[in-house]
C-alpha cells in the first residue's frame, strides 16, 4: 500500500483552490489517496520572506489577470474574492478538527470552504461564515464554531504548519509524492509523470 | 500577416533557458514567428522587490531541485553552474547588436549562450567568453567583445529592459502573444491553448 499523498494547502490560495479540484483524481489514476493537509500562508510568508502574490508590484497585475485565465483554462469557475487574502485560520482549524473524525468529510469541507470563497465571493475569514459553511456539509454549525476557539485545534494546526514548514513547504498548493516536493499546479503534469514512473 | 510571439528572456534565467529551446516550435505550429528579447532580471527584480530564486529560504532549496527535474521532464540536458546567477549584460549586448545585423544569427547565439551556461558550464558574464561563444556561430570575436563595451549597444539594451518593463515584463520567461503576457515555462500550454483559440 502507497503511501498518501500529501496536498498542502491554504484557503486563501487562488491555485490552491483550483489544485483542490484536481488533486484527488490525479492521485487516484493511480491508485494513490489524497492526505488534505491544511496550512497558512501567512506563516510561511515570514519563513520565506515572500509577500502575497497580489501585493508584489507588476507581478501582482499579472496574477490578477493570471488567476480568472488559469480557471477558465482548466475549465473552473473563479471570481475574485472582493477581500483578498484573507487569514484562513478560522476556516483551517475547522477542516482540521473535522479531520480527526470524518476524513472523508473534512475535504467535503475544504472544497466547500474553497467553493464560498473563490466563487460565492464568501469571506471565510469570520468564524461564523465558516462555520455555516461547514454546516452544507451536515457539520452541526456550534461545535465548529466552538473548534474554532479551541486551544486544542489552534495548537494542532500550529504544530501542523511548523511540520509543513519542517518539510520544506513553503508555497500553496505544494505536493508532496514519497518524499518528492512539487509547488504549484503548474507541477501537476510531473507529479502526474512521477506517480506513472515512479520518478524521472 | 500575425505579429509575432514575443519571447522575453534573462540569460541567466534557467526556466529561460529551457523555454529558449521550445518557443520558435511552440510559436510555428501555428505560423507564428518568435521576436527573441533580451532583458536583464537583475532589473527587474530592483522594480518588483524581487530576489533570485534561489537566494530565497526554503524557496531556493527546491528551486536547486526542480530545475535539474524540469529540465529531465522536458527532455533537456541541464547542469546547475558553478556561478549563479550571473550578470549577463555582456551576453545580452552581444545578442542584441546582432539582432539589428542578423535576426537568425541572434537567436542562434542566444541559444549558444544558454547553452554554454547551463549545460557547459561557461561563465558568460565574462565578456570575453561571450564573444568566444557568439564566435562559433561565425560572429567576429572581436566585433563582438566591442559590441560589449560600445555606448550605443549599452544604450540600446537599456532601453529595451525599460521597454519591456513598461509592459509589464518582470520574469523570464515572458511571452507577450498578442498583448497576452504569459510568465513562465508552465504557461506554454496556455500559450499553446491561446495561439490555437485566439484567447479564451
Amino acid at each position: 500500500m502507497s503511501a498518501p499523498v500529501e496536498f498542502y494547502f491554504d484557503l486563501s490560495s487562488p491555485y490552491g483552490y483550483l489544485a483542490a479540484q484536481k488533486i484527488d483524481a490525479l492521485a487516484a489514476k493511480y491508485g494513490r489517496t489524497v492526505d488534505w493537509r491544511p496550512i497558512l500562508l501567512g506563516v510561511m510568508f515570514k519563513a520565506t520572506g515572500m509577500a502575497p502574490l497580489t501585493e508584489v508590484p507588476m507581478k501582482g497585475e499579472y496574477s490578477k489577470r493570471d488567476f480568472p485565465r488559469s480557471a477558465r483554462f482548466h475549465g473552473l469557475s473563479f471570481r475574485m474574492p472582493s477581500r483578498f487574502p484573507i487569514p484562513t485560520q478560522a476556516a483551517a482549524r475547522i477542516v482540521l478538527w473535522l479531520k480527526e473524525q470524518d476524513r472523508a468529510r473534512a475535504v467535503r469541507v475544504a472544497k466547500a470552504m474553497f467553493h464560498a470563497y473563490f466563487v460565492d465571493d464568501i469571506d471565510i475569514s469570520n468564524p461564523d461564515a465558516a462555520a455555516a459553511i461547514a454546516a452544507r456539509e451536515g457539520v452541526d454549525p456550534a461545535a465548529a464554531r466552538a473548534a474554532v476557539d479551541d486551544p486544542v485545534v489552534k495548537d494542532a494546526l500550529k504544530r501542523e504548519v511548523e511540520k509543513a514548514l519542517a518539510r520544506g513547504v513553503f508555497g500553496s498548493p505544494f505536493v508532496i509524492v514519497d518524499d518528492e516536493p512539487f509547488w504549484g499546479l503548474d507541477r501537476f503534469d510531473q507529479i502526474d509523470r512521477w506517480l506513472a514512473s515512479g520518478g524521472f
